[in-house]
């Protein structure tokens, strides 16, 4: 049995898992992202960390057959961060940097599309061949994975479906800097976008007005309650969500969406919502799409990151 | 060396053309699609020109790696056609059917992917590794080829991107029956439409209101000659376009965009029209992309099919 580590970073904490090449985790623990000086401890740190829980552990290097690593920024096939802001991080190879040292083989790629290939492997997507993954947080971020492989793009930056334009006439600009994309509307941060124009539009009473202010989770609550201007609220995004994926599957022809992220704690009332319009808007003989919810949480990108390496170095 | 066949399937005539394994085409002739009956004599007939072939010329059947053949409908990655109305047909293996009347292997496609594939190994694409080819004719169709392969979807429709929502209040139907596809104004014939609506909802002069009926091809030309509303035309399409392209841009960040069909023959006009909409709704990580225009005209489905059954047999 070899084994290896998946390593999600982010702005804040890295988080490293141990797996066994089967997919098992068997431990897992944090360390803080130092973004200091450029983010130059990090790799350092991330390495220390990893030599240290071999040594303590007394597990012989030879049995380790890799490791892998999302980052919260585009990576090219080859391991090339094409710019990280978050981290003060410019343009190098983070695959050969962590590779020497730690003295193990690593494989690279963006967080979001990690956490798809984490959720294609042992989450929502088990067992099929084509997903895509979309992840409704405070932005859109997701994967797509074709033919059991990611779709990393030419500059590292593939998926980012977050991008898509919705409604190109937009007056707003969404933080990419373009009008319109689809995380202006679809996000956690979109949804109370939508809210706050639906409440300036219109007198419909609504809970939503007695609050100081509210987040997409009380939109949802507020639905659920029967509040009329909520529900008016989440049809409009059920339906932007329908026009986003239908765009977004008439391209890929998935077997399953999997929706991740803290919007899809609202569960069956958001894949209720969303699949009418989806059908309306998908292309007719892609249309037969199931519909998941990520199941991995916050482990998705330690499961993806050592997917990555175990396809990469564990044959 | 070893040999093989690419073939192209339309609903008229079967493009047939032998190859060898460098990429050759060494000699192609066409005969005609029989669709009476359900389509049954098809395959039969292409047997029966593939092998007559191989007799007439003295070639042994063992140079022979296999065939690929472009169908005018959803086919799996397995090979499996899933209705093409064009030619009567239901759903079957067309692999295994043409494989057993030939006693060759055989690999199939969708002919529009099939067709990318060719632009890319041997046109336009040349020498990327991700790729999108729009096909802007009657219709708007296309196909993605992410790391060197082929996106077939999981149902064999995959990038259908003509059927990605463009303007989801549209109050036409798409031939596919839905609102706002992409086809309903980036096609030769969506041009036209365009060109309508500009007709009706204003008196500018055109040369286009003294012509009994006009073309795709006329509102270049008329546009060319600086005719104001043509003008006017050619910029909502080439902002539909800006908007379509850098959606699809935004998930698959292929090194290049490929643009064939006939609406492609406005060459430079058009990339130079679309180009700078693209960059206004493309995510920036994305943006560096070529834009090129297709080079096989219609010898690029032949030598597609021909690259799916080499990437299969050829090894």
């Amino acid at each position: 049995m070899k084994y290896g580590f998946g390593i999600d970073l982010g702005g804040t904490t890295v988080k490293i898992a141990y797996f066994d090449q089967e997919g098992t985790m068997l431990d897992k623990w944090e360390i803080p992202t130092v973004t200091a000086g450029g983010g130059v401890q990090i790799l350092p740190d991330i390495a220390q960390s990893v030599r240290g829980y071999l040594d303590t552990k007394g597990i012989p290097r030879k049995q380790i057959l890799g490791l892998g690593i999302g980052v919260p920024g585009p990576v090219s096939g080859k391991g090339v961060v094409n710019r990280c802001v978050n981290l003060g991080w410019g343009v190098f190879n983070i695959a050969d940097s962590l590779s020497s040292l730690t003295g193990f083989p690593v494989k690279a790629g963006n967080d979001a599309n990690v956490a798809a290939l984490g959720e294609f492997w042992k989450g929502g997507g088990q067992g099929c061949e084509n997903m895509v993954f979309v992840t409704l947080g405070t932005g859109v971020g997701g994967g797509i994975v074709v033919d059991g492989r990611l779709l990393h793009g030419s500059h590292g930056s593939g998926a980012e479906i977050g991008h898509m334009v919705l409604r190109s006439q937009e007056p707003e600009r969404c933080s990419c800097g373009k009008h319109g994309c689809v995380e202006q509307y679809c996000s956690a941060t979109g949804i109370v976008r939508l809210a706050k124009r639906h409440l300036a539009a219109s007198d419909t009473p609504s809970v939503l007005r007695g609050m100081e202010s509210f987040v997409a989770k009380d939109v949802f609550d507020a639905g659920k309650a029967g509040d009329v201007l909520a529900l008016e609220v989440l049809n409009e995004f059920y339906q932007l969500m329908g026009e986003f994926l239908g765009s977004l599957c008439s391209v890929v022809d998935p077997e399953i969406v999997v929706l991740g992220g803290g919007v899809s704690k609202a569960g069956t009332m958001l894949l209720d919502g969303v699949e009418p319009y989806f059908h309306k808007y998908v292309f007719h003989a892609a249309s037969d799409v199931k519909f998941a919810l990520a199941s991995l949480g916050n482990d998705a990108g330690a499961y993806g990151a050592f997917k990555l390496a175990l396809d990469a170095f564990g044959a």
